[in-house]
């Protein structure tokens, strides 16, 4: 790319960078967990239109994706779980198409009183942006955008078609990407500026949700024995499942992108609710768990697996024996993705492509991480043909307290995407 | 007593029998768990009024009670918190006062769908009463408003001063029957129907309940290492817990009431809440807890015990010696108490009269037990100088599902009562 180019695209995100920070911080105001991601949506969709991208708005139809290959269970209904995509359509079309694809919904903040400052008050302190969800991932959202608009900005417009995507549902079943497939959208590569601190995810795991259901005989505590407790059946449960993980993640079990990883695989007991009545044996429990699985894991006999661990453990319980454990598969059923694995010209165009962009934005090198968390990246990768690359800021304590973002790191990660897409699409003029 | 009253007596329990099953269908049709018992105790109070009796409705304030003994803390306000006393007034005051008590508040009723029939839409089936409250305690108020009933259609009156007590708050704290004392209500006798299948308990267990809150650090599961688990946290501090239980239980540790009950006092994890998202590692669970004590047993010194088992057993664990388990007392603080223990003619007398009324109606002795629940029998007998009867009819699963208590019991127990009350009070004419 031409150097004066660079240049001036790289100035043309600093300039704009204390609005993209404004931006990041409206947007981390919407308090966009599961089923409230509307206001946010509103917002997206009305800051593409008036950049005056072709704005696709629509409610995800479950019946128009329960049959695709990526689709995960969802418990409840879809009512008001709403995608939007902001489509630039090229006028000469010369250069590769492009998703710039981002998720809008986040995990549940917890208890306020655990957090320093409200966590849908964003404040910068020293550099840092905290609140819900300005990690995971409002920072990538506000890149993808301002990445665009610093192209516009000198005088140029991308030489292919992009499509802008703010989906929901990406922590919890991914089926927000998945619409946007049913619903046509395709391009050469798909960027995801999720926050692994400036690193390519080359892999990235599977994951598997599910809820354990226990249910017993109650009784008044006075007598005790006589009734069984629903609560502290789960012990053994999850203690077999801890085994199971175990097994999983020994070195022989380890594919080989993840070989290098500690313990990739984890499982982890999420929540947990039992009981009415402190002076009543409980009589039903419900625990909620997420296990990893590598790529190439089929899901069904994970499942299997997991089922018969249970059965297994609840076999050798005298409680649990009268009592079998019901499991109930309510969220992801993603499977593990590893670009790494790509071996198409247009993969290894596209990483070669963002190696430039992040060497010119740093001076280093792009490191390549196989990462122990799922993203939407699979639905590109695996169902539609199209390499997906994850990289984007630092975050800390995602899905945590005070959850922050390196405001440097997203300025830095804004302009090797600005140059990225210049690179990838080509540029026309406006 | 006069053979001949005696068979007019128990001939009019029967002949208003059918009008008290509708009664306690009636009054079992009232969802009155904690906080919602004001619909039945209007019932209650119309009932009461309707008879003649002097109605004494008052909403419980917790500052004229908190300073008394046997007062447990509670968490939240108390507002709607409503108690009624029907007084009966006697002219001639001849013979002995009495008390009958029991308690309007049922506890919840857990998930329908465990349910065979609906647990407020009360049915009769062989003989059993089905619902919540139907056995613990409702049948026991209407017992002992039929009893009375049954000595007015013979013509008389009791010839001492009667409260009829319905109180809320026996399920958590017992403040309901703490604030009767308060008000002033006194008598020489209590008697509280509680559903111990025709027994009388002479002695019962103290109760204590607590929350266990812990607290960590939460993080997206992908990092699990980096984190700790609140929810798992839990398991090492019930199992301390249990050990707990196992001493307090020892032949050595028995109080003489209970030398031969097999494990008097039963540890329940009675519920238990944490975590807010399947793929973050939880920051917080929440576990209630119900100990039972022995009689004599110091709460204080209970309440330390339970604190360092918690201390030791969390100083063992990795996650929990940085984040130390909190202890929050919400609810019983009940001291056991054991009428067998009081030494009284006045207990001597009350129990022989009971001895006698249920010989004329079973034909058989009177069967003391030691029960390993609490009732509000505590309140009269230890802070009022007052000896309480707990005796009333046969229930099962109470606290359960399909709450049952048997009819002819119930027919037996009030008219053993009416029997009881001709005898302790004596009778005046109306």
């Amino acid at each position: 790319m031409d150097k004066d180019l660079q240049t001036r695209i790289l100035n043309a995100v600093d300039a704009r960078f204390d609005a993209q920070t404004q931006f990041l911080a409206e947007l981390t105001a919407h308090p966009s967990t599961r089923g409230n991601e509307q206001s946010a949506q509103d917002f997206m969709a009305s800051e593409l239109g008036e950049r005056g991208y072709k704005v696709d708005r629509w409610e995800i139809d479950v019946d128009d994706i329960r049959h695709m290959p990526g689709f995960s269970p969802v418990i409840g209904n879809y009512e008001e779980a709403v995608n939007v995509v902001g489509a630039h359509e090229s006028a000469s079309k010369k250069g590769r198409s492009l998703i710039l694809n981002g998720h809008i919904d986040v995990v549940p903040e917890g208890p306020h009183d655990m957090w320093d400052t409200p966590p849908y008050d964003p404040r910068v302190d020293d550099g840092w942006m905290y609140g819900r969800g300005a990690g995971d991932m409002k920072a990538g959202l506000a890149s993808n955008l301002f990445a665009l608009d610093a192209i516009r900005e000198c005088g140029f417009a991308p030489a292919a078609d992009v499509y802008f995507q703010s989906v929901v549902e990406e922590e919890c079943t991914g089926n927000g990407a998945l619409a946007c497939l049913q619903r046509g959208y395709r391009a050469d590569a798909a960027l995801i500026p999720e926050p692994f601190a400036e690193t390519l995810v080359t892999a990235q795991v599977g994951v598997l949700w599910f809820q354990v259901h226990l249910q017993g005989l109650p009784t008044h505590v006075a007598y005790a024995g006589s009734g069984a407790n629903a609560i502290e059946a789960a012990v053994p449960l999850i203690a077999a499942l801890h085994e199971m993980e175990a097994r999983w993640n020994t070195d022989q079990a380890k594919h080989p992108q993840f070989g290098h990883v500690h313990h990739p695989l984890n499982l982890n007991i999420g929540k947990i609710e039992g009981g009415d009545w402190t002076s009543s044996v409980p009589a039903w429990c419900v625990f909620d768990v997420r296990m990893g699985l590598f790529p190439g894991q089929d899901i069904d006999a994970a499942k299997a697996e997991i089922e018969t661990v249970l059965t297994d453990a609840a076999q050798k319980n005298d409680f649990l024996r009268n009592n079998m454990p019901r499991v109930i598969y309510n969220g992801f059923e993603a499977e593990g993705y590893a670009l790494a694995e790509d071996d198409s010209d247009t993969a290894k165009q596209a990483i070669s492509a963002l190696e430039l962009a992040h060497g010119a934005v740093t001076g280093g090198q792009l490191d390549k991480v196989s990462i122990t968390a799922t993203t939407d990246a699979r639905f590109f990768g695996l169902y539609a043909d199209t390499p997906a690359l994850v990289y984007g800021p630092k975050a800390e304590a995602i899905h945590g307290f005070n959850e922050r973002v390196d405001l440097e790191s997203v300025r830095r990660v804004t302009q090797a995407t600005a140059l990225f897409i210049a690179q990838w699409c080509q540029l026309e003029s406006l």
